[in-house]
Order: C-alpha cells, then structure tokens, then sequence
C-alpha cells in the first residue's frame, strides 16, 4: 500500500471491463479454433461464450484488479486482468451448475444452459449432462486462463493458495444453500452463513484477495480489504435477495417466481417467518417452495414480507453494511483511484436494480 | 532417463498403493476436521472418503509415480506420491458427475453418490444437486493436494500445463461419449476418438506424463511414454467394453445390464452393427438404449455380439494393443524396476476381470 498520490489517474470502470471481455472472448474464439483441430465439438466453447455474451456485471474481475491497485500493483497489468477474466470463467462454472440444482429456466433474460441444450437435442437428462460437462470445462479453464497469465511462479503459487480457499468456499456455501430448505424457516444463523460463504467471501473478499496477492500485499492489506469486503458482500447479496422478489424481470433478467417457487431461505423470508402471526406463517409454509406457485400467490407472500416489516429491516440491513464498507474504506490510506473505484462499485452493488 | 541399473529393487506396487490411499485418507481425515471447525457440512468429505474406500484400482495414480522413475526420477517421492494422489481425487469428480449422466445405479458394488444422498434425503433432484456439488469439491480438492505437494514453483508450473491438458480431454471425452448415441451406430472412427480421449489419453498417458514432468524429463521421454501408452490405453477401454457387457457384477461391481441400457455406442457394438444382417441389426436397434432391457434381451444382444464375429475382433485388438505397448516399452532403455512395473500393469489392465 502506498501513500495517496493526489494527481493519480481514475481509474476506468468501463476500459477495464471492455479488456476483460476481449481477454474472455479471444479464448473462447481460439478454444472453438483449436475443437475443430482437434476434431473436437465446438459445442462447448460456443455455448460459453454465448453464456458470457448475454451478460453479467463482471463485479468478480473488476474487483480483482482493483484489489491490486488498492494493494498498490503499478506497472503492466495485463497478467492481473487475465487473472480477472479467470474468475469470470469460474463463475461462469457455478452460474452454470447452479442453474441446474435450481432448476432455474432462464438467466440474464435467456433460457439456462442446461435449457438450452435440452430444448437443442429434445431431451431433458441430455442438456442436463452436457451443461455439468460445459460447467467442468468452464472451471477446467478458468484454471488454464490463471495458468497462461504470465505470472511469476512464486506469484502464482500464492494465487493459488487464495483460489483453492475461494473454491472450497463458494462450493460449501452452494451446499448449505441447498440444505438449508431442509431445517427450520427461522433459522437465521444459517441463512447469514450461507450469505458469507456463497456471496461476501466469494464475491467480493476473494476476488480483492487475488489482485492483491499478485501486488505482492501484506497480510495487514488482506485484513484491511476484508473489512471492506464482507459487509459489502452481505449487502450485495440482501439486495439481490430483495430483487428476486420485487425485482423487474426486464432488468434482472430472470422470472420473479423463480426465488418464492424454489423457496431459497433467504434473510429475508427468515426474518418475515420470525415475525409472521399464525395466518402470515401458515401463508408462507403453504406457497413458499411451491412449484405451481402463480403471481397471485407471489403478491401474498410480498405483502407478508411488507406487513411483517421484513423487507424495511433488509433495507436497513443493506444500509448498514453499506456505512461499515465504506467506513472501512476510509480507515485506510489505499491509492485514491483505486479507493474512488472501490467506493463507485460500492453504490453499484448496492443501489442496482438487476 | 538413466541405463538400465540391474541391482535396482523393484518397486513394491501394493506398498505404493497404500502410500496413495494413506494420503487420501489422511487429506479427507483432515477436511473433516476443518468442516466442523467452518460449521461446514461433514457430509462432502466423508461422502468423498466412503467413496474413494469402496475400491478402484488405483491405476491413474500408479501410473503417474511410475512415470517419475521411468523417467530416472530418484530420491524422496513424498511430492511425486501425493501427486498421484491427486490424479485419484480428480478421477473421483469424473465418476461422480459421470454416474450422473449415465443415471448409473451402483458403482464398486455401492450405490451411487447421487443414489446415495437422493436415498437419504428422500429426494432426487436433491440427491443429483447434492452429487454435483461433492464432484465439484473433489475436483477444487485434486488442485488442493497437487499445490499442497511441495513442488518447487517452475516444477508446479510445468506439471499445471500437463494437467491442464488432461482436463480438457477428459471432459472433451466425456462430451464426445454423451453425443455418439445421436449419431449413427456404425460410425467406428468416433467410438475409436471417444477411446482415446476418455481413456487412453486421461487413464494411461497423462498419469505418466504427470510422474515424468515431476522428474524433468525431457519431450523425448514423454513421446516415448505416449507410445506405450496409448495402446494400452485403448487395450484397458477395450476390455473395460467387453467386462461392461460379459463381466461378473460380483467382480465388477456394476450391473451388467448398465451399458447396453444406456445404449453406449463402444467399439465392439459398433462392430456387431456394421456386420450384423437384416435381422440381427434389427435386434441391436430395438434392444440396445432400452431402459427396460432384461437378462434375456441382454443374452440376445450377446448372440449377436458373439455371431457376427465382434466380441473376437475385439479380443484380438486387445491383444495387438497390448504388444504395441510392450515393443514400445522394450525399445527404450528404461530403469529396470519401472519397466518391469510398466510390464505389470499392463497385463494387470487388460486382463482384469473387474
């Protein structure tokens, strides 16, 4: 970390992301070259980079680089946005399996991957099987976009260390996250735990950790970039809670029912079943997780969460997180581009409507 | 690669088997450990450790520490054991996710790990997401144990790329094997591709090439490996295709009724089809991929097999392979207790009965 530099360039959002882009899809470009070589189907890597182009807000790899600006990384960044577009590609893999454990049929306002391959071959366990393949292959890869970086091999040895603990985290997030409909609606603990695990350590924490590790930062700098991240994650993902249920379909790019019918124990339905009164409580126990569940029943489950003072008290959640982020932040004297970006993406993460 | 040292001691496979699951164990022992310490479900590794103790040969993880000595690796072997090691977890995450798709019931005479856990929690969707999830983590988990080894960074850089390599192929295979069935049952060239890049590729030549890497060899050294490999290889799939329709489930710890259910297109079907007449061929296609298929429709399958010839091509393509492989061992002057060990195993693989 070095002192504030007041004349520093800003740093720029968009330019970053364009060359996340171009280094994701030139890739997948001489991925599909090199299947027909190989007389290999070029399905895969066009699916991906379908997968890719549709959309997404690449808060993963900009957080990265701007964990090695933050940590004070200088000179030539092209192995740290690289590495950026490696984390795309892994999430590319969890969106993808994902998807499939939520049965989910659309994403980024298109059918899911595994829908998509069903509806291509006319055979549900088909897509089902290619889509964890292309999922593999997008973690296979990901690894193989770390690997070409050109880091330097102590470096990476210590990008490594931070991506296995990324992986075992967000992996043990998904599988509370799919256990957690299996014990009690209150649980409160649990439904926070699978938040850390499954959004503020893999979304925001680790990615920050990687850019740092490759500007070669102390542990003091990992710490203070976690004060920052874990709350910021925690907001992130309250939010989303939120849209997944008042959320536009327009702009969120997935159905509105897809949360209530799956009956994901978010913060937010805990917290309106800590409060319900017997009629609220029973509303929610009969159409939450219901498969059939149509946008009457949804509208009854928004006004429980309205009248129960859920949504209000999720709000709040996401304000204080937001204050103890940026309080973070300014705890610490990180480079002033990148605290400036850090803070930009702070009110991105949280103000978003999709 | 050093001259042939006749005072070498042989190297003691059944020892070396033990090392390898002494790692395995010990790392899942330890993850266990860490799961309550995180407040994270036990239940992904011991599902891995009852997995990885139910049996497998151990062949991938073997190869690859003979592929060290072949290539004159000398001195302590703690990295190169823990290494195979790894080679073994990722096998895990291919034959869970495998098991998947082909809907199999039973593996090492177990139920399945998506059986397993769709059985304990009453629910299969549950049980496949669940299954996903503990495939992926045994795959974050191989990458784990390999950068956990001890490797020096520039030995870890180049043992990355050759896994790197091996990933691709081996879900390229797998992708390839899930679509042959769309194509037409006599298409030889692509049942031949999906041998090679599942098997011959994934289970022989990459293993070797993983333990060569380990003790620098050279490209010469790895070339040489690819030419016993690779029909051997093709041999052990080859066999592997004969024991999944003619094998003992007693034996193989599969029913022996799996593969002509799932219709897998293998080269000795591909056979029967391209020679067998009018009727005969009518009988492979209402038969084969039926998932009512009986022991009587199994034995009628088998008729054809036997009759147009396919099963004794099959035998006799095993056998050239396997002297392709062993001229190719011959013609290099490996140390002698890895040759002998090479010669070992190949009889091993392609005699095998389970």
């Amino acid at each position: 970390m070095s002192a504030p530099s007041l004349d520093a360039q800003p740093i720029n959002l968009a330019a970053l992301q364009s060359r996340i882009e171009e280094v994701l899809h030139g890739f997948l470009d001489a991925k599909t070259r090199a299947a027909q070589d190989l007389t290999m189907p070029a399905d895969v890597p066009t699916v991906l980079q379908d997968f890719l182009t549709a959309g997404g807000k690449r808060l993963r790899p900009l957080l990265c680089v701007l964990g090695w600006h933050a940590a004070g990384g200088q000179g030539d960044d092209t192995a740290v946005v690289r590495t950026a577009a490696a984390l795309e590609m892994f999430h590319a893999f969890c969106l993808i399996h994902d998807d499939i454990m939520d049965s989910s049929v659309t994403r980024r306002g298109r059918p899911t991957v595994h829908r998509t391959l069903a509806d291509q071959h006319g055979h549900d366990h088909l897509g089902t099987s290619a889509a964890i393949l292309i999922g593999d292959m997008a973690l296979a890869w990901s690894d193989e976009l770390l690997h070409t970086a050109g880091h330097p091999p102590h470096r990476l040895t210590a990008l490594r260390q931070v991506i296995d603990v990324m992986r075992q985290e967000v992996i043990y997030g998904q599988y509370l996250d799919l256990m957690t409909p299996l014990g009690p609606i209150t649980d409160h603990e649990a439904a926070l735990q699978v938040i850390r695990f499954k959004t503020a350590k893999y979304t925001v924490e680790r990615p920050l950790h990687c850019g740092a590790v490759l500007a070669g930062a102390e542990p003091e700098v990992h710490i203070a970039l976690s004060r920052y991240a874990l709350p910021l994650g925690e907001a992130f993902q309250l939010r989303d809670d939120l849209l997944g249920i008042y959320g536009h379909p327009d702009h969120t790019g997935k159905p509105v029912l897809d949360d209530l019918r799956e009956g994901k124990r978010t913060v937010l339905i805990v917290l309106a079943a800590q409060r319900a009164d017997t009629a609220q409580r029973k509303l929610l126990d009969t159409l939450l997780g219901s498969p059939d569940l149509d946008h009457d029943g949804a509208a009854r489950i928004r006004t429980v969460l309205d009248a129960t003072g859920a949504r209000a008290t999720v709000e709040d959640m996401i304000h204080a997180r937001r204050v103890q982020a940026l309080t973070a932040l300014d705890a610490v004297p990180y480079p002033q581009p990148a605290a400036a970006a850090l803070r930009h993406l702070a009110a991105r993460a949280v103000e978003r409507t999709s």
